[in-house]
């Protein structure tokens, strides 16, 4: 057994993280901070905890805390973690960062498309970039994993298979995303007050994401050349769920078996990569509540064109579910542990 | 580990069935049957279940499914399960009915609110009204159970502590219950189309709906005199949840206190009925996905009356999860097993 | 052609009163106020209303805004416009506030529910209730009109034919009352964040809600003697609309063609109320977007209860379209006018 | 003052065509057939329509209904129309047809895309694309008016202006298309059932949509050559609104400022669309019961892309409002007669 301290505890991703920890049967959370709500009981702020998770939520004393558990999961808005992770606490305890700040090697793109300063850039070469299905060797033994963000995590597995197989034009990617409300996060602002995106539907950050560099690093470290990507999010009026629609260009005359064998190469054997039925597409209410990714694809052949569709459940897939999957990687355990839940619907 | 069989696997009550016993230790599902989808594999009607559970819908061949289960868990609309069921059937297996057939212990209020016959008024005295916590000595012997309502089951944990303890006027309770739409079922109608409830509000079947009488019978019992109710159902746009808001005239100068005092006496050691504090009062997102019943209550000074706030997931412990429950009671498992899931929010 | 001033019109409440006069033939918005907007267009705020309406948002200087109309609208948070209104001011324009200020006749019960000093009691005698179908001659006359609540205005239209006619026991009414959420308001909070509220449901301000005194306050005048009621409002998940379920206590042995007739003796001429057929119930559908009233009501013979179900959309008929409604009877025009719209479905 | 029948009034195009023009001044329902409610009441159907249309719906009797009316508009599933509509009917009344059959020039792509025969493609030829802004010439002489589809209208309306202008390149055009449930009409089926579709989101019709070749179509006659689309549809959890993202390559080194140009050139007079600004994009919540095209525009110049993004409300501009304005084009009447309402949110 092991044990657990969760680093902004009261956002939406650490009280996940907090969910899916209390069914598992070898992490223990023992510390929970946070900074709005220090003093209370997390169960007085959740009340879905009543019966289950009283602790009640510290300040973050990072120094302390290493001393105690095992693991520190950060759950934190960008540009805190890199202010306050040293080498020294990672001697201490391992650390997976659910937030942006070990996401991108380079410190100029993370302070462009971020705008803010990295404090921390000696650590970048360290973190390992947790997508758990590619990235399994270094995970095992890194101390520091920067967890995915939820549309890379969405993006990358669909996209991944076939930049490797070469079956695709790297130049020529577009990710038309969507994303629940959830992803927005749990602090105020007018955009995410119920009336004003209930029951209608945006783009957001056109062109200027900053999840755009974190997919097109990945990629491009597969590709083993630049990868750009045109990259669109859009805010759907529903709590949670991220479908990506995702143009490519195919090789010529590529037929559907072939990109059928590819996925089924790559992802024949994973737990939580679901590969639907020809003519049968992802729909997130599937993936709901659970660690799953589940990816289609259809050929237009009219326009040369493959249409890729993954869905995932920004929360679990896409924050708080990979992370304790990479939790199980750098602990050894099994890698479904605790994640291993029916999708549930309707809800 | 013991057999289960699910008849009406493809309805929702039935496929959330499968999912609750899918985390259960000691009980499998090896038997589903669907009229609509025979032949199909559940996992590709609900997707949900890829990787979990692909098990073929059959025919249901009632004799022959219980010789192979321990238990049968039937999961129909109203009218089917008592053409079906027999004594002899009884003998070889244990039943919980999630249907009406089996709650109302008179042929003749079935008859009248449910507008059609009963087929087998013989076993009506041998079946026991399901409801977990206050009948659980019953339920351990019993053959047939008879689960609850949605709306009874949420209603009457908010009420029975009252009438038991002589507190409010049995004369005058009205009860204003609020449905998601999942209530409704699967089967399609067009008041539960889309585009037809989405962003709207009504209430249904006002001063006639078939709960009516079983929540009558059940406080009647505990009463020891016939109690009337007036109670009015409301379907509300969202998926999941019951709220029931029920009025009752409060003995005069009953104190806040002691109604809790009530409360606590009753339900203090029940793991899945949580009262709220003072002040506060459930929302249906905090027990959704859960089997927990949220209870809470306001004295209005000013007119006498005693406001009860009571929230459930209707799916869960308004069907499959008390369904589970009593299954637990019936075969001495522990009473919570499979379903210590925490609440899922924001969902 | 009237000119028109909107203090506060960048809330809800604010933008329909905009929304609805740019349909009128004899009025125009002239002056736009907002705090939180000073100096932006009102376009760029909310742009519905681009190629429509472009007002320049001022503050509010009244003294200049009241030399200017003919017609000042306050839409301000509680506690605002009786500190800024006088006996001067309303010399030179006719007032008509949506907010709370001048709702109750008692300074003392305002300050007991609202929390809140009230700085200009020497004119709440001179305000006149404005619930339109009951108020017209006062109302023709009145120089300050208290708009009435969202909430009273739905309870008061479906009981007072009833206490008028002393059909229903007045000791024994209440209102469980179900609002859309842009009857909280355009403000910030966490429980009308969109993932906190979506998909959920609850009771509020339970015993507690300031609407309370303003309706027992309007029945008792009707009844003559002291009414109270029990009165709990609901938040549901969706933009628009208040649904009010109420129950009354119906004089013994009363059938439903007598209530029939009395709902049709008051409201048999009037445009914006619609009493539904038998077993027929009010939806919020069927009113959105408009100024009707919707009322149904059943008779529970098993325990003497009268439910009746009233339907308007709250940012109408509870609000703007009240407002404007009352306009039109202070100045002679038509009463319909600019207010005979469709209700919109589905929306 | 013209006379209007409208065919098929009972959907919902059908109803909002009688909803949008019960405030037009010059036209008057007259006459409303429906096969499902023949015989009934329009405002039983829908009771939002109580006190304002309460119409018997007739069986269809088309050649009497010719003689009694100046303009029929269809609001009929595919294939029925071509079936039914004559050259003979066309001398006595003028037609709408706000369903697929006369869209498309060419019978064997229509009965390629559309899986049905034609049954009268001897009247391809004459019936007029409805595309207003575009066609406005030859709507005004036309017969038969083959009103657009809501995805082609709000695609088309985003590219054409683009194509014309010769400032993208027409090989590699990508159309990601959400729309509101509403879309799918009124017809019962499992993927429109509240609680399958609510707090979800899919693609559907990948690579298959019978929108494609009415782009297709269109932009081809702009081009002067043939140019295919990659075209997705998205069912998003919300009743209305449409929201295309477009992918275009532009043509290199083409700066925002030329692009904004083009798009004031061609649409600075038109009173049904309306550009953002820089950095603002259109939601669908801006456009909402009314006829506007909201479009906006960002060049991605790391990528050579450049994203369109228009909303429209699908029931509108996307099917009755657009039908009213070519029937306003046709005979004569200010093109904005009974459509210049303001966009109703929050809604």
């Amino acid at each position: 057994m092991i044990n657990v301290g969760v680093v902004g505890g009261t956002g939406y991703a650490g009280s996940e993280l907090v969910r899916i920890l209390s069914r598992h049967t070898q992490a223990e959370v023992k510390i929970l901070t946070s900074k709005s709500y220090t003093g209370q009981n997390f169960d007085n702020i959740f009340e879905n905890f009543k019966n289950v998770c009283d602790l009640e939520c510290l300040e973050c004393n990072l120094e302390e805390i290493a001393e105690k558990v095992d693991i520190v999961f950060f759950a934190l808005p960008h540009g805190i973690v890199s202010q306050r992770i040293t080498k020294k606490i990672l001697k201490k305890t391992k650390v997976i960062d659910l937030g942006a700040d070990f996401r991108l090697k380079s410190k100029i793109e993370y302070e462009k498309w971020y705008k803010t300063k990295h404090h921390c850039s000696e650590l970048l070469g360290d973190a390992v970039y947790g997508l758990s299905e590619w990235n399994r060797k270094k995970i095992k033994n890194a101390d520091l994993v920067a967890n995915p963000g939820c549309f890379p995590t969405s993006s990358l597995l669909g996209i991944i298979p076939l930049i490797k197989d070469g079956i695709i034009d790297a130049e020529n990617i577009i990710i038309d995303a969507k994303s629940g409300v959830t992803g927005a996060g749990r602090s105020l602002s007018l955009g995410i007050h119920y009336t004003e995106c209930n029951e209608s539907l945006k783009a957001y950050k056109v062109t200027s994401h900053h999840h755009t560099p974190e997919i097109e690093q990945e990629l491009s470290g597969i590709a083993g050349k630049k990868v750009t990507v045109t990259f669109t999010p859009h805010l759907i009026p529903m709590n949670r769920g991220i479908l990506s629609t995702i143009y490519c260009k195919l090789k010529q005359g590529t037929e559907y078996e072939e990109i059928k064998d590819i996925y089924e190469n790559h992802y024949g054997d994973e737990y939580f990569i679901r590969l639907t039925k020809s003519g049968v597409y992802p729909e997130t209410k599937w993936v709901k509540g659970s660690n799953f990714c589940d990816i289609g694809f259809s050929i237009d052949n009219r326009t040369g064109n493959l249409i890729i569709i993954s869905a995932i459940d920004n929360m679990v897939k896409g924050a708080a579910g990979q992370a304790v999957q990479n939790m199980n990687i750098m602990f050894g355990f099994e890698e479904t542990m605790g994640l291993k839940t029916v999708p549930i619907f309707p809800v």
